[in-house]
């Protein structure tokens, strides 16, 4: 919080007091946590999981306060979302007019993606040391996404090596922004909503405010950068080209983002003045999409049935494991893919054997089940999600996408959630339904089931 | 069709006349078909499931000659979608007006759905004579649902006691609205689309025309009689009582039928006269939809979104297993919960062994695997069919419900296929879609998998 707290020093706000206040209250809670010693210290699975989930909401709880103690988001219920949002780097708001907000604000709501991006645990992993067992317990409940092969035996090298990545992506992207004439405390906050695969824009037209080729271009790419899976850019600093090239995941990803990019292109040229124009809507909007980052140059939600429906389907692909975006990730969906061509092959011909392999390594069925799983889990949260959402009586269309943006951290959906919309109109339930939802899709579900599993709070 | 001519004599009909043709052509054919004598006899998993899915499309294509050769469908293509439509038991229907048909078509569109039922091929089991090791073959690419315990060891046997069972309750219903003050031919297509849980009505407003709380009461007990395992009425023809009470499968199935039934009459109280019309209603509805039956009284798609949210998430939910009913079955939700429960406990307690037993049986890995790789097949199916529905540029609801109402076999869905819609106006692309969907979703879709997998077809 030093951090908005300098940008309202820089634009002389008086706002940025409530960053300090906080920033006290906060520094005396945790003092006197952690004075307190608990007799045991060993941590179990079931531990691991309720304290990574209670972490992000009470990091949500407090970073919400400035926005309510300032009187710009008067809602708590709406700043705690506000803030749910950002540091699950979903990007789904329950402002009408961003503009409205002062410049510290919007920073710390653009760094909370930017913060969250990576993980708040796995960046804080690079400074606490934490004894091997149980940070494997949090890395567990937090690692986005199914196979993220342990890179390096040291956990908070591991951690250096990823955050270092990140830092330089993000630099890159600032200046390439400012060169393009962005002002700074735009690119800035644009970097960072990129970043974190988040979507908080500083402008309520998003990125449709900077109309520039050049700026939308760079940003699509450094979204589409941003969805690949860093085990690839680690590969890249070791040298080991041919490995990365190789990977299924991301080759599957690009491959998914050029289909769907050619697909909507089609479909959506008659709306343009060109060809050109078409795809570079359609490319920012799919890579905005798949990335689960949420930023919008045009109304896709005015597109055709077709282009809307691969958006949808892209809502729930996600980007790939290891990076910083939500959905379900293109590994999973490889693995899922894989075990029903064994399971028709295994129909076809009962005696062959089942080997699945990714990337030319054996996948055990553990992994398989675990998946699946998953997905169950994923089904079961979307269901409960839309009957409590649905009790809001607005549209199907709405209803489903808000789930869905939020679940798989997007931001914007379609119909009254799409990108010209909000989240504003919602009931208070279905706003904390929404919520419980972004932290769901952003810790991979199962911290969030166990945290709200009643035997998980009774005495074991 | 020897039926639909006695309805036409009766009714004295001309278009009679072209079910004669068509007998007479359809018989000419197999006979000079079965004249030909394959070298090899042998069938292999690949040739069972590929004759089934084209027994089914064969069928269809007869059986869709009557309707388009007496000009009452003059598309052929629209004739096939509503003759598919029959077989599966779905009753999506492309016409507008109903009661324009002849008494003699209006008989064999429902009675298609009767014959469809049971299975036109478990049907054909009782009476042709297959040898065992074929016959199983084609049992595993028809059965109903992923459990259906073997009932007796003999085929035949069994074919003939689930038929007979199967006539009987349809007797009793047709005896029951009879009584009840509905005309002859109308009970009689009313207990073919019921028995098979089918759908087509022979009035535009579907059971709404009968305007009388005890016909459409008999009709919804009867639709949920047909969504029940039909091992639990052998389980009680054997006087096994408290097996047949213990089914987890048929216990879940009432247990969703009533919460479901009871929330939505909560929901919709308000818009009828009293409390006991939104039960009666919302029961129907219920009862109608998680059966895949799909007959209507009332306009559902009117009703608040929390209601309409139910309805499609029944359609997904479908009917047990072993019924005659559509959709995901029951016992496959079962068995999904379940794997996630151990999946949960696994992850809580890393030593603990995951067994998983559905009414004191073990059900192995196999199975479980059997069951989510079917989800996989399933959410591809339903993607696939998306899109491609999607190039008709229609409203999301009306295509997402449009596919999911054919390949769960309920017939309507919501938005311009509600209840008081028809699939008229979809292209033909897209009518071709959906009836491929329905084909999917009646035979389990791996047959239509191995179908139109091109290695089928390649010389081996």
């Amino acid at each position: 919080m030093l951090l908005p707290l300098i940008v309202a020093a820089i634009y002389g706000e008086i706002s940025g007091v409530y960053f300090l206040i906080t920033l006290a209250a906060a520094g005396l809670i945790g003092f006197v946590l952690t004075r307190r010693k608990p007799a045991k210290r060993t941590m179990y699975a079931r531990e691991g999981f309720v304290l990574t989930a209670l972490a992000w909401i009470l990091i949500s709880l407090i970073g919400a306060a400035p926005f309510t103690l300032s009187g710009q988001i008067p809602s708590y219920l709406d700043a705690v979302f506000e803030m749910v949002s950002g540091f699950t780097t979903t990007g789904a708001s329950i402002l009408t007019e961003v503009e409205a907000l002062d410049q510290c604000m919007l920073f710390w709501r653009s760094f909370s993606h930017w913060l969250g991006g990576m993980g708040i645990l796995v960046f804080m992993l690079a400074l606490v040391n934490f004894s091997g067992g149980q940070a494997n317990h949090l890395l567990r409940a937090e690692s986005p996404g199914p196979s993220v092969s342990k890179m390096v035996p040291n956990m908070r090298k591991s951690a250096a090596i990823l955050y270092g990545i990140y830092m330089a992506m993000t630099a890159v992207e600032i200046v390439l922004l400012i060169a393009g004439g962005m002002p700074v405390f735009d690119s800035l906050c644009t970097a960072f909503g990129t970043a974190g695969t988040g979507g908080f824009g500083v402008k309520s037209a998003s990125i449709g405010y900077y109309d520039s080729y050049y700026l939308q271009g760079v940003i699509s790419v450094f979204m589409i950068l941003f969805g690949v899976n860093f085990n690839v850019y680690f590969l890249l600093l070791m040298r080991k080209f041919s490995a990365s090239v190789r990977n299924t995941e991301v080759r599957t990803y690009f491959a998914i983002i050029a289909a769907s990019t050619l697909i909507i292109t089609l479909n959506i040229v008659e709306l343009f003045a060109n060809a050109f124009d078409a795809f570079h809507h359609a490319l920012f909007s799919v890579a905005s999409i798949i990335t689960t980052t949420g930023f919008s140059t045009v109304d896709f939600n005015q597109w055709p049935e077709l282009s809307r429906m691969i958006l949808v389907l892209l809502m729930i692909v996600g980007a790939c494991a290891g990076s910083t975006g939500g959905g379900v990730k293109v590994s999973r969906l490889v693995i899922l893919v894989k075990a029903l061509t064994s399971e028709v092959r295994k129909l076809l011909h009962p005696r062959s054997v089942k080997v699945l392999t990714i990337d030319g390594k054996q996948v055990s069925q553990e992994v398989v089940q675990g998946v699946q799983n998953y997905m169950i889990l994923y089904a079961i949260v979307t269901v409960v999600s839309m009957l409590l959402v649905s009790l809001d009586n607005l549209d199907l269309v709405t209803t489903v996408t808000s789930v869905m943006a939020t679940l798989n951290n997007i931001g914007p959906g379609l119909g009254l959630v799409g990108p010209a919309g909000s989240y504003a109109m919602f009931s208070p339930l279905a706003k904390i339904v929404l919520t419980l939802d972004m932290l769901f899709g952003r810790l991979e579900l199962f911290p969030m089931l166990i945290l709200l599993m009643p035997s998980t709070w009774r005495k074991h």
